[in-house]
């Protein structure tokens, strides 16, 4: 069943606002096993919105409008969409009680114009709004199904939840599942080289991968008449993907980031952490920081960005800076080294590079990172090299410094059971 | 002139991730003085991407189209585009001499399918793209223009900047000239309120508000034949505007942003500032240490996340942590007075708040936050009430912050200038 999404409104139009109605929507929708193959904006003109409606009823099953249910004149959504459906408007006397406690509840007056809200295309599913006065409404013309939401994302959200998703769920003959594959360590191309077969012959479930800054995402989504059949299909696959990529793969789970997954490991084995950043500057305590309860586990982090930094607060030599400069293998180590006098953090992780635009030289170009981590007593340093600006380098240097401390955590726990290699 | 915008991508389509590109396409043509009536979203799919250009070509004079110039075989714009204007692709070498030196700027090899990205339509203006692969074009035909745009917001921005914005200009019968005045430390209503009079009476220049995170921007844009007509119709209003916000304005400048205005001030005044920071974790320093050059200004930054190590790192008392608790004025106090004695910067800044989604009681709620700033020897102490999710609170928390050492810098300098009030 195709869906497609209309946003309605002037201020999406000219980038005032930014369009999350829309992702969400679109995530709802693929989340119900809806294809959505359009999305649309439009202004609040009736001559526009009539002809944007028309071709969606044209290609889609479902047509989700959002916004312009206001009571202003400028608001026109569903007057247009009545048109187009060839149905009248009517008082509907629910739909005013509504807003009349609804103003009560407020403790202010309604204005006359607040009663065009209550005006509801004959025939239509009226969908009650807790949290509004505009309600939304289902107009069903054959066999296909034109569902008007309020804008606001915190009237429109409990609206679909509450009411568009049961209606959807009601007329579906099959479902989608999907589950995300997350790789760190390799770039999009040669991921997809390496699953270029499965690609080339995809079918049900289908494989797709996405760029993220430093991670490529692999969904495979199935397609089937219940969710078990769905899960079964995707599971080979998934499975295929776990062999080619192994390590590389830091989970398949939807909600999870690359800082979570490492702030389990570190919570799981008992760990605390501590950071030191030259170049990421902070980035990656903040990351790292963003997870929830990782108070006890997070020791604590420095931003030594000028060499007197790296000297005064972590002990990296002089003669190291100046022989081999603070970009370098060396000093990486030596922060990491000397975070660990510092604090005893069980892990300690170090970044230097040079992140532009200023500051690079042929030996030392810009993109040209170290980062270090130190886990029991072992340290490890890897050289990056990150294309793009000042901000694009910092990102892919956290990323790679997120990856980096998940790789020698795994790492030690293997040695520790498997013995020395 | 009117321009439609067309973003392809399935990410999009399915909700993975929210179009920003589209609301800073549709805010920079407003700004530009085109005129936006569609946005449209659609996959990699040949027919739906093609009969979507089609439609757009009919009814407006530029398409820009973002996403899909990438490597892999789902890539699909530059195809399609360059199949309905009727041009041929062929080999273009300067790009392909780009995407080699880029691979080995980085390190790595190119993969097969990177030759693709250097294929370009017959005729088509190339733009070039300093940060990736993925090199953008104008295709011009029948007086109108299909310009397309890679998806990464770090390389379509600067491309739409550098490129596209002199060839749209080279295009329009009048020009439009804006300024942007900054504001940080009252909301957008607030701000509006202020400045309702010349909202309601705006015609040329028009006056438009917008709100950032933790920041509001005025932009004044006046339509003439000449840049120098525009600038004298602007010049009024923004001294208007100055006169009414004052030192809440923290530049009138393009291209400036808070922490720029910030590392400027400092090494103005020869100062450096060391950072203390619990709830934003390290974000606070990396936002300056995003500013380059700013490394002899910035002495050092310490993440105390925990109560221990913000008692081991800068000094705070364990009574005050057990009487005030972790978030409380006296804490920040104490943090940017430890942070002092620990490295002598000429100015620190902390901040300590409850960033969500727990830990808030109703005596200290969730985006409760304080901030502290030392200057000279004087303490200015900030509390903060943030709405939004646990990154909204941090990031507000970081531009409050920013703002706070900007105003404790100017203030210790008009004391010092104009004797103690």
């Amino acid at each position: 069943m195709i869906v497609e999404l209309i946003s309605v409104g002037t201020e999406i139009l000219m980038g005032n606002i930014v369009n999350t109605n829309a992702a969400y929507l679109a995530e709802q929708c693929v989340e119900l096993g809806l294809c959505c193959y359009y999305q649309s904006v439009v202004g609040d003109n009736a001559d526009r919105l009539s002809e944007t409606l028309q071709t969606a009823l044209n290609r889609s099953d479902i047509v989700i409008m959002s916004g312009g249910l206001g009571p202003t004149q400028d608001d026109l959504t569903k007057e247009v969409a009545a048109k187009v459906c060839g149905a009248e408007l009517y008082m509907h006397e629910a739909s005013r009680d509504a807003i009349k406690s609804y103003f009560t509840k407020i403790g202010k007056q309604p204005t006359d114009n607040n009663w065009k809200q209550a005006m509801m295309p004959q025939g239509a599913i009226i969908l009650p709004n807790d949290n509004g006065t505009a309600p939304g409404c289902i107009i069903e013309k054959d066999g296909k199904a034109v569902i008007l939401l309020p804008g606001p994302p915190n009237e429109l959200i409990p609206m679909f939840e509450n009411s568009v998703v049961p209606y959807v769920k009601s007329k579906l003959p099959s479902i989608i599942c999907s589950k995300t594959v997350k790789i760190c360590g390799i770039g999009e191309s040669r991921a997809e080289d390496m699953i270029s077969d499965l690609i080339a012959k995809q079918d049900n479930p289908t494989i797709a991968t996405y760029a993220k800054t430093g991670e490529v995402h692999i969904r495979v989504s199935a397609k089937a008449e219940d969710e078990k059949t769905a899960k079964n299909l995707i599971k080979p696959v998934v499975k295929e993907l776990k062999q080619r990529f192994g390590n590389y793969i830091y989970t398949t789970q939807e909600d999870m980031s690359l800082e979570k997954v490492v702030v389990d490991l570190l919570i799981g084995n008992d760990m605390n952490i501590a950071t030191v950043e030259s170049c990421t500057g902070g980035m990656l305590a903040a990351r790292l920081i963003n997870v929830p309860g990782v108070s006890d586990t997070f020791k604590s982090g420095f931003v030594t960005y000028s060499n007197k930094a790296k000297r005064k607060c972590v002990g990296v030599k002089k003669k190291t800076l100046e022989k081999y400069g603070a970009v370098s293998k060396q000093t990486a180590e030596e922060m990491v080294r000397g975070m660990r006098t510092v604090n005893k953090a069980d892990v300690v992780v170090a970044t230097t590079g040079i992140a532009g635009p200023d500051g690079g030289t042929p030996q030392k170009p810009v993109g040209l990172v170290y980062i270090a981590c130190l886990v029991g007593d072992k340290v490890t340093v890897k050289e990056y090299h990150f294309a793009g600006n000042r901000m694009k380098v910092r990102e892919n240097a956290v990323t790679s410094a997120l990856n980096l401390v998940r790789e020698c955590i795994l790492e030690y726990y293997s040695e520790k059971t498997f013995g020395k290699k």
